[in-house]
């Protein structure tokens, strides 16, 4: 018999393409925000120029010197959206001890490849939801995608929420079913439970969905699936950007969403593994806390 | 032999004068701070009124219904201090089994009393630092004290900072050599070590004293040192802010301000125990969140 080796997934040979997925992505959503900046002109801010993203790469070495890949940010300050950061990264590397065991197929060797994208937007208007979406591929001895989208609207209970609630459900409603008729109901369960603040007993926002650990055997269909998860976000939160940037909204609206901004900051500092994880691994504070909102209050 | 029983410390012979220490010393805190506002009449923000601390109590009942204590949360919004809390609070109830073995004395039976008194108070100039103190009382079959303060200036390299810690840490010098020739090094040191951001690999401020699990073995004497620690606090920050508060700032002044306030909020959720285990063992919201500063910025 020979020695048992840790095996490796077919995810392995997919590296390259998986990258190239994200970052494709990660510029056709830039292209679609920048868009929706330039059809301001004739809403609020218009005095203000339109938003451009501007590109920083980062690097990231392991412990030992070597290179351990990185990543860029894309952060856009603008007249629609006060700050939005897309981060795509390629990092490489090996889990320390303390964290092998929380990570399949980690025990049986500890280096990993990981390569995704993440995207959270703050816009301007107190009536544009905020939002978040990210998608993965992770490889160690096990090979998996992660992801998933959630919206943020300032007024929950509000007629357009209703709306916006169910044009970004719908999407990934759509795109769920075409891959497994379980995946919609089962991924916004997960969504919900996941982005939900326990110590204020209250959702983040209004959900969207949420998967990990994604590996059905069949890597051509999950990759599928998870391409199928970003082009869902593109279809839906662009077009619900568009329906309400125009409108113009009140003081009291506006200190309401700086508030409401707050209850980000709690979720993701306390709460978001994303965040705690990434940052105790000593990964790049930078992109992980891009996602925080660019001017909040407790008041 | 008879049966053993949990041993009764004699801090619980001293829950009622423990109280009352703390809140006559919030009494005095928030007059000192009040007198703060009345003197700003020929200063900046004069044209708005003078603050006033507004109180709210609150209860706390334990899971079973039982009456679990509670405090009162005294908050100003005023034209020196931005927004500044003082809470005390005066609770008991049991440790949920999770958290005993963590807890002196809690393993042998799990009841506990706490009374204390914290603060937070965040300027609206740059130019004055921002404070946090604490201190409380504890009592399971143990009895101890902790407490500290630490002062967070916004221009850690200036030559108003040095002057300002050089008082603030003075202050807190002089009240451990008058009890321990051993205590300012070992708090001081304590206070550098807790109040540090690893993942940003900077302090949180300039220090001051931290201490916990504070049992001489003589009661007497560490009630009257964790006074004078109060005593200190009261002494040194209302002669800081009266040397800084008078000065003009600028805008450039004040966004630097909201950004340091983000390393406040990043520390409070991400690292301070005291804010984590407190909502992890539901604990008042409002009460331990008081400490966020108004506004903030991540840019």
């Amino acid at each position: 018999m020979d020695t048992i080796l840790p095996a490796t997934p077919p995810h392995a040979a997919c590296k390259a393409e998986a990258r190239a997925w994200f970052e494709s992505l990660r510029d056709r959503i830039c292209a679609a925000l920048e868009a929706l900046e330039d059809e301001q002109a004739s809403g609020p801010l218009n005095e203000r120029e339109a938003g451009r993203f501007v590109r920083r790469p980062w690097s990231r070495p392991n412990a030992d010197g070597s290179d351990g890949g990185g990543g860029v940010i894309s952060l856009m300050h603008g007249r629609v959206f006060e700050k939005v950061g897309v981060n795509v990264s390629t990092v490489s590397g090996e889990f320390s001890p303390e964290f092998r065991a929380q990570i399949p197929g980690a025990a049986e060797d500890p280096r990993f490849f990981a390569t995704g994208i993440s995207l959270v937007a703050h816009p301007q208007s107190p009536l544009v939801p905020a939002v978040h979406m990210n998608t993965r591929m992770l490889v160690t001895t096990k090979g998996w995608f992660g992801g998933g989208g959630d919206l943020t609207p300032m007024f929950p209970d509000s007629a357009e929420t209703v709306e916006d609630a169910a044009c970004f459900h719908g999407a990934f409603e759509r795109a769920c079913d075409a891959h497994d008729p379980e995946y919609y109901g089962k991924f916004k369960a997960w969504c919900d439970r996941y982005f939900f603040l326990p110590h204020r007993n209250e959702p983040r926002g209004v959900g969207g969905i949420f998967y990990d650990h994604l590996d059905s055997g069949d890597l051509a269909r999950d990759f599928a699936f998870t391409r199928d998860v970003g082009d869902a976000f593109l279809a839906a939160y662009p077009a619900i950007v568009r329906r309400r940037a125009h409108a113009p909204w009140t003081q009291a609206q506006r200190q309401h969403q700086l508030v409401r901004r707050g209850r980000y900051v709690e979720f993701n500092l306390l709460h978001d593994r994303g965040t705690t994880f990434g940052l105790k691994t000593g990964g790049n504070v930078e992109a992980i806390l891009m996602s925080l909102p660019p001017e909040v209050r407790w008041p």
